[in-house]
C-alpha cells in the first residue's frame, strides 16, 4: 500500500489531510527537488555597478505513476519576490504522446526554454530572448509534446492563455516590446486562446533545429474588447539552431512578430507599439581546455540585432533607439558540471545617429541542480 | 551520533551554524517533502474567462524523535503571493495525547482542515466554507489532540488567537463575514485567547461525524479596546458528515456563528455586520468506473445554502445579497491517486427578488503529492 | 552517467532543461532539504501582546562534487515575506582553503552567523545583534575560509558590498543604527567594495573565541557621490566568547563600530546618525536537568549595554534614549536536540532620566532540522 493508495482513500475514516499525512510517516519517495540560480554582477561603464540575487529556483517534482508526473518551479527574483514560473501535469499517454495541463513555458527560441545559467554563454541572457522573446514567457494553457525516433522529430503544441493587452497599468509598446503583456497565470483574463508550437530537428549527429509558431490574439477585459484597437492579433515565428562538435559550440536564432491592429491600439491607449518586432543572434564558443576534462572554460562571442520597431503602423515613426545591436565577448568556466563562473564584455550600440547604449562588464556565478 | 547529536553541541568548537551543516554533509534524512496545488479556470457567463495557478503549496516535515516532529505549509497563492499557512510542533507525550504548538488550522467544517484539491469535489471549495468558516482559517496558538480507539473518538482542543476587529483597514461585515478579521499569524495581536475544539466520531464503517465549537471575542487594538462595540463575541458551531459506501459517497456539513454586540462594533466602524452567520450543505457523488479501478471519475451534485446576514442587530437591515445558495453540478477525474481533473457548472443565486449571481463554468487540475 | 553529466552535456541533442529533467527521472540524490524557524509571542506589560511566525527558513543544499557545494537560504518572515538570506559557491581548492561566492552573511559577533533558534539562548536574540551588528547582516561578495587545525585556529575573509548611504526612502541614524543601509543582494549598488574578516580560537577546551574586522565605506548612487556626506566610512570590530563546561554556559561578546564623515552626512540627509556604535552582553546558563539527559532545561540570564549614539560628530546632541540595557531571565527547554521552547522576562531600560522601556514577557517556539 503506497503513500498515495491510502491518503488518497474515499474512506472518510481513513482519510488524512496533508499535514496528518507527514506526520504519519506514511510517505512516498518519489518526491524529487532541485533548482538553479544566479548572482550577478554589472558594471556599467562610469558608473556604480549592481550586485543581485538575480534568480534562485527552486524545482519539485513528483511521480505518481509510470505515466503521471508533476512538475513545478519556484522562482525567487531579485531576493524578494516569487513567481510560480512552472506547474504541469505531464500524463504520458502514449509512446511518443504526452498531454499536459497547468503553467508552462511558450516554446520559442533556445532560451525561454533552456534558461538554467550553465545551458549559456553570458552573464545575462540574450538581449532577443528579453526583448522579442518575452523571456520567461509562460502562461496557463494545455498542450500535447513527443518525439518521433524515426523521424528525428520532437514535436509541442499548445492551446495558451494570451497576453493581455493591458496588464494593470501597463502597457504594450516599444520600450518594452510584449513583456508588459505577460499574464504569467496570476489572476490573467481570457477571451480567446492563442496557438502555440514548435517542431525540433535531431537528424544532423551534434545539430539540433526548431521551428516555432505562436498565433493568436491579446486579451481584452469585458468593457472595452468591441472597441477598436482594444486587442491585437500576433503571429510570432522563430527559428532556432544549437551546434556542438568537439571543443566548439555554436548557436543562434531568429525571430519575427507581426502584429496587427497596432494601430488602433495605439491610438486607443496612447502606446507606441511597434507592427513588427525582429531579433537574432549567432553565437560561437571553444572550450579552451582539453576535452577529456570535467572542467570546461569556453571563450566565446555573440552577436545580437534586434528592434522593437521593425517597422511601425500610420503615424508612429520608429524609434531608432529600439533599434539595437549587442557584441558579447566572454568567458564561461565550469569549475565543476553544474556551477559555472562568467565573466563578459558587453558592446552595445543603436540607430540612433550619434547615440549609444552604455558599454558594460558583467560576472556571474551560475548554479543549477 | 546524529545530525541533531552533533550540531546541536553544547560544545562551542563543535558548534555549525545551518549553512555549515549543509556543507558538512553530516545531515539527517528525516526530512518530507511534499505539496499540493491546484490551477483553475472560472468561466463566467457572457464575462471573459479567469485562469489561475490559485494555489502551490510545499510541504516540508521533520521527525526529530519518534516523539517530536514539526510540519509546515508554504503556500504560494495566485503565482506571486506567500503565506506560512502552517507552522506547528507536534509532540505525542502519550498514546492518544498530542500537544501541539504554532500555527495551525481551525478545526470547523471539513474543508478547513481537508482542503487538498484531490480531497473534494468541486473546482471551487464549497462556498460555505470561504463566507461561513473563512478557509483557510489558522491562527497561532496550543492544542492537544489524540484519538480513543475504543471510543471511536478523536478529539482536538486548541487554545487560539481570535480574529482582529479591525485588520489594516479592513473591518468585518456583510460582504466578508470574518474573512478579513484572520490575522494568519502576521505580527498579531492578541488581548484575550479564543477556544476551539471538535470532536470526530468513527463508530459506523465508512461514516465521519465531526462536531466543532469555537468561543471567543474579537482582539481589539490597545487604544480603543475599553470602547464599546471595539470587540465582538463569536460563537461557532459545526456540524459535518463524510461518508462512503463502495462507489458512493456523500458529504454535508452544517455551520451557524452568533456573534454579540454587532450593533455597537457597526456603529464604532460603520460596518455592516450581522449578528448571525450560517451555512449548510449536502453532496452526493457517484464513480462511474469500476470500483477496482485506480482511476475513478465521480459525478456529483452539490447544494449549498449560505447568508453572512442569518440575522442582524439594531437598526441594520439583511442584506438579501448576502442570503445565497448555489447547485454545483460537474464531474472529478482521478486519472491516478493524486491527480484529479475537475470539471462543473454553477448555477448561482440569492433572495434578492429578481436578482441572480452569474453562473459559471470552472475546469481545474488538482495535484496533491 | 550522474545527473550532472547527462544533463550539462554539450550536445544540443541530448540537453534537457530543469522540467524535462525532473520529468527524465535522471536525477541525483545530493540535493539537502532542511529548515529552522520560530514562532514567537511577545507579551509587552499593560499593552495587547503579539503572536507571529516570525520567521520561516528552508534550506537546500547541493553538492556537485567532493570539492563544490552550493548552499541557500529562503526565509519567510512574519508569514508573508520572503528573502533569499544566502546562496553561495563554496570551492574547497585545498586543504585548510575554501572559496565561496554569492550572498553570504557578514561574520561580526555570534549570532550573525549563528541565529537557528535553537542555538542561543532568550526568545529573541540579543538586542546588541539587532541595533550594533545588523542581524541578519549579509551581502553580495567573494571570499576564502578556512581553519588550521595545528594553530588551533579558523578564519574568514570576504570582500562584501558595502551598506547604501541611502536605501530608497531610508537613511542610517540614530534610531536603526546601519540596519537601514543592509542591501540585502536585492539590485544592490556599489561603487567600492568593503572587506570583512573574522578569527576563530580554538585553543582551550570547551572555548571558542572571535575577533571580526569590517572596514569599507557606504555606497553612494553616482548622482551625489561626489557630494560631501554622500557617503561615509565604518569600521567595525568585534570581540566574542563561547563557553561550555558540563551543565554550564556562557557567552559575551563586545562590538565597536566607528563612523567617519557622519557630520556631513546628517547634514545632507537631515539624519542623526552617531559616530560611533557600541555594545556589548554577558550570559550565563545552567542546565537544571542531568547532564545525560536528552532533554536540556537551560536557566539563563543575560545582560546588555548598547548604543547607537555612543559618540556623535557636530551639532548632534546624543540621544540618552538610544543609550539602552536590557536584562534577559529565562529558561530554554529542549525537549529534543532541534525542538525548543523558550520563555523569559526582560527588563528594559535606557539612559534618559525617568524614561523607561516597557518591560515584556516573551515565549517561543523553535525548531532547527
Amino acid at each position: 500500500q503506497t503513500l498515495q493508495d491510502s491518503s488518497q482513500s474515499l474512506d472518510p475514516q481513513q482519510q488524512q489531510n496533508a499535514a496528518q499525512r507527514i506526520l504519519s510517516g506514511n510517505y512516498g519517495k518519489a518526491v524529487t527537488v532541485g533548482g538553479y540560480g544566479e548572482v550577478l554582477y554589472n558594471q556599467p561603464e562610469g558608473d556604480n555597478g549592481e550586485l543581485d540575487v538575480q534568480r534562485l529556483v527552486l524545482l519539485v517534482g513528483y511521480k505518481f505513476s509510470e505515466k503521471v508526473q508533476f512538475v513545478t518551479e519556484v522562482e525567487f527574483e531579485h531576493v524578494e519576490e516569487v513567481y510560480i514560473e512552472q506547474a504541469f501535469v505531464n500524463y504520458n499517454v502514449a509512446d511518443n504522446i504526452n498531454l499536459r495541463a497547468g503553467l508552462m513555458l511558450v516554446p520559442m527560441g533556445i532560451v525561454n526554454e533552456f534558461h538554467e545559467p550553465t545551458t549559456f554563454n553570458g552573464t545575462e541572457r540574450p538581449a532577443v530572448d528579453g526583448s522579442i522573446v518575452p523571456s520567461t514567457w509562460r502562461e496557463i494553457g494545455v498542450g500535447v509534446t513527443g518525439r518521433f525516433n524515426e523521424l528525428n522529430l520532437g514535436y509541442q503544441a499548445y492551446l495558451f492563455n494570451g497576453f493581455a493587452s493591458v496588464n494593470g497599468d501597463k502597457y504594450l509598446g516599444g520600450a518594452n516590446g510584449l513583456r508588459n503583456g505577460r499574464q504569467k497565470g496570476i489572476q490573467s483574463t481570457i477571451n480567446t486562446p492563442n496557438v502555440s508550437a514548435k517542431i525540433d530537428y535531431y537528424g544532423v549527429p551534434g545539430l539540433r533545429l526548431g521551428f516555432a509558431g505562436y498565433f493568436g490574439r491579446t486579451q481584452a477585459e469585458d468593457d472595452v474588447d468591441m472597441i477598436d484597437g482594444a486587442d491585437i492579433a500576433i503571429s510570432m515565428v522563430g527559428l532556432d539552431a544549437r551546434y556542438a562538435y568537439n571543443r566548439f559550440t555554436a548557436r543562434g536564432q531568429f525571430i519575427y512578430a507581426g502584429l496587427s491592429d497596432t494601430e488602433d491600439y495605439n491610438t486607443l491607449y496612447g502606446a507606441d507599439l511597434g507592427s513588427a518586432l525582429q531579433g537574432w543572434y549567432l553565437e560561437g564558443a571553444y572550450n579552451l581546455l582539453p576535452q577529456q576534462n570535467k572542467q570546461k572554460l569556453f571563450a566565446f562571442a555573440r552577436y545580437e540585432q534586434y528592434d522593437t520597431h521593425a517597422d511601425t503602423d500610420g503615424a508612429l515613426v520608429r524609434n531608432d533607439a529600439y533599434n539595437r545591436n549587442d557584441w558579447t565577448l566572454g568567458l564561461s568556466y565550469h569549475i565543476t558540471p553544474g556551477v559555472v563562473f562568467k565573466g563578459d564584455y558587453q558592446i552595445r550600440d543603436n540607430a540612433v545617429s550619434g547615440g549609444d547604449v552604455t558599454n558594460r562588464l558583467n560576472f556571474g556565478v551560475g548554479v543549477w541542480f
